[in-house]
């Protein structure tokens, strides 16, 4: 299976998305098509390559520009049909490769995947989910950023999206929780009680409210919101894990002691970092759109883009869309005027 | 200065309450009404108060019932007015006390506070304000639950009370930000965007957006949302401060070597956790009531009342609420019929 990758975009350059392509095509059966410019992109790959089994297994797409991370998203895509992000998903339209993992302008990328591969049938609303880690499984999160309000069908679509989606964790009947301020029925906003009812009356999974408390405890495996309260949800997460992890640096810098005490403890927060690590799961998929595409943080390391390259993989293989456009034709009680 | 406090609420039970109530009369020049059963506090006054210079300084007000942690506020506020919650913010009422904090069932003591003190003069929704920890000072967040559904008007005096709140953290120009998912003016949604040029037009020190990973950071030291997403952010917030330690817990245990490490850095770790723990900050304040009224979390422990009672204090003594007052009537270039 060929995956494209967006290797202009993120933090870091060509460089450290290379070589996230190499491992993935090292670890998994998986071909890379490198999007971007290829006079770059052929020099890393031949300094990266060289001697590595995975070499065989990446080819070069040529684009000719790319998109700057604070570039406008809607201008850069009406401009630069020619970026590394629109040509990785051109190359999913035409059937090249069968998803697209980008790094870059995240709001360009969803524009690209939107505007070039189309909505799947019976979508109303594509869609960022994002997978946080708990104390038990993942739980994966829809939508954090796409659409910012929201009416219940979407939400309820969401749910079906994520639902679908959660079987790369293997889990068979997701249990599906809306994010609220309290766990009965009644609490929330309108959007919030209006969804209830919708998802009640679904045929999925649905164990009700769930409040903010609940998201790392892992008893639920999808939770829904709109992309307002969702990208907030995961920014403060995001926020709060790295200030937290600063103050507890700064404090054990100050002491010997505690320094020594850290060293020895390494290993185990190690394990934990792994645990809590982003990068551990990829990136965001984008579900609801013909095709697969992965969105990854600005800052991830070959290593997340190697997990994103393998989680794009997954959902193709698993077929994730046609669970999607089967449970919004036919295998749902809740019709679509419901909208 | 007499504070009430409903020495019935909270997990804990009375003892807990009452210990609070004897270190803040220690520490601070305050004077503590139990509210509750007086039977019940009298036996726990008389041990733990013996011999102690604090125990002067408490009183017992007789209130015959009690609202549970799980009762229905509305109902609990209309049927129980005998309560210890409602007798605290009677006291209010009357003069006897200044102000008023409680543990207990926290939607009764909003609903009892705004039902016995009203609201002060120009405010159009009293709100509930937490205090998050950051890298640097602390930054007030408000609203967090109160109010589920806001216009641009209620963010604009959220913004103007949570202002005046800071107060109490020597802050003399309060930077106030809008809680959104972009830094820029047009990111979010329809009432972040009106509220942002209602914000810019008006007296306040309005810096622009902040998103969810800037609340840790400092840079900023008021944040206005609506009741919903201000509730997500406080319980996301400690879900994932709980989760985090206890899987850093969980491998830190499975390995002797660890164990020895973290013992070692256990005095930078006890003094992270008093950088982040919430009890460092009291409680929640309840802003655009006539009267000062705090809303502590349920399984607050005795170090938490007692800055609770202080923080009620201080806020009496700084004059909170004519700060407010003056800023609604005529400070301000925003005239009411905006709403």
């Amino acid at each position: 299976m060929h995956i494209a990758l967006d290797a202009m975009g993120g933090d870091h350059g060509p460089r450290e998305l290379i070589a996230g392509a190499l491992a993935a095509a090292e670890q998994a059966d998986l071909d890379v098509l490198l999007v971007g410019n290829e006079t770059v992109l052929a020099r890393h790959v031949q300094e990266l390559a060289a001697g590595r089994d995975g070499g065989r297994r990446l080819e070069i797409v040529h684009a000719p520009t790319t998109v700057g991370m604070d570039e406008n998203p809607v201008d850069a895509i009406r401009k630069k049909r020619d970026s590394s992000i629109m040509v990785a998903f051109e190359l999913v339209k035409s059937g090249r490769a069968a998803a697209a993992v980008s790094a870059g302008n995240s709001g360009a990328t969803l524009a690209a995947a939107v505007r070039i591969l189309g909505r799947l049938k019976n979508v109303a609303r594509p869609g960022l989910a994002s997978i946080f880690p708990t104390l038990k499984g993942p739980v994966v999160i829809m939508d954090v950023g796409a659409n910012v309000e929201c009416r219940p069908i979407h939400l309820y679509q969401f749910a079906v999206m994520a639902s679908a989606f959660s079987r790369l964790y293997h889990v068979e009947k997701p249990r599906v929780g809306l994010l609220t301020i309290g766990e009965e029925s009644g609490k929330g906003n309108s959007l919030v009680k209006e969804t209830y009812a919708l998802l009640q009356k679904s045929a999925l999974n649905f164990i009700g409210n769930v409040e903010g408390r609940d998201v790392f405890k892992g008893d639920v495996d999808v939770i829904v919101c709109d992309g307002f309260v969702g990208n907030i949800c995961l920014k403060i997460s995001e926020g709060l894990a790295e200030s937290a992890m600063k103050m507890l640096r700064d404090e054990i810098v100050k002491s010997p002691l505690a320094k020594l005490g850290y060293l020895l403890a390494r290993p185990a927060f190690k394990k934990f970092q792994k645990r809590v690590d982003y990068a551990e799961y990829g990136g965001a998929p984008l579900l609801g759109i013909k095709g697969s595409g992965i969105i990854c943080h600005g800052k991830s390391s070959a290593y997340a883009i190697k997990n994103a390259l393998i989680e794009a993989m997954e959902m193709e293989r698993l077929k994730i869309n046609d669970f999607i456009s089967r449970e919004l034709e036919g295998g749902v009680t809740v019709q679509p005027e419901v909208a």
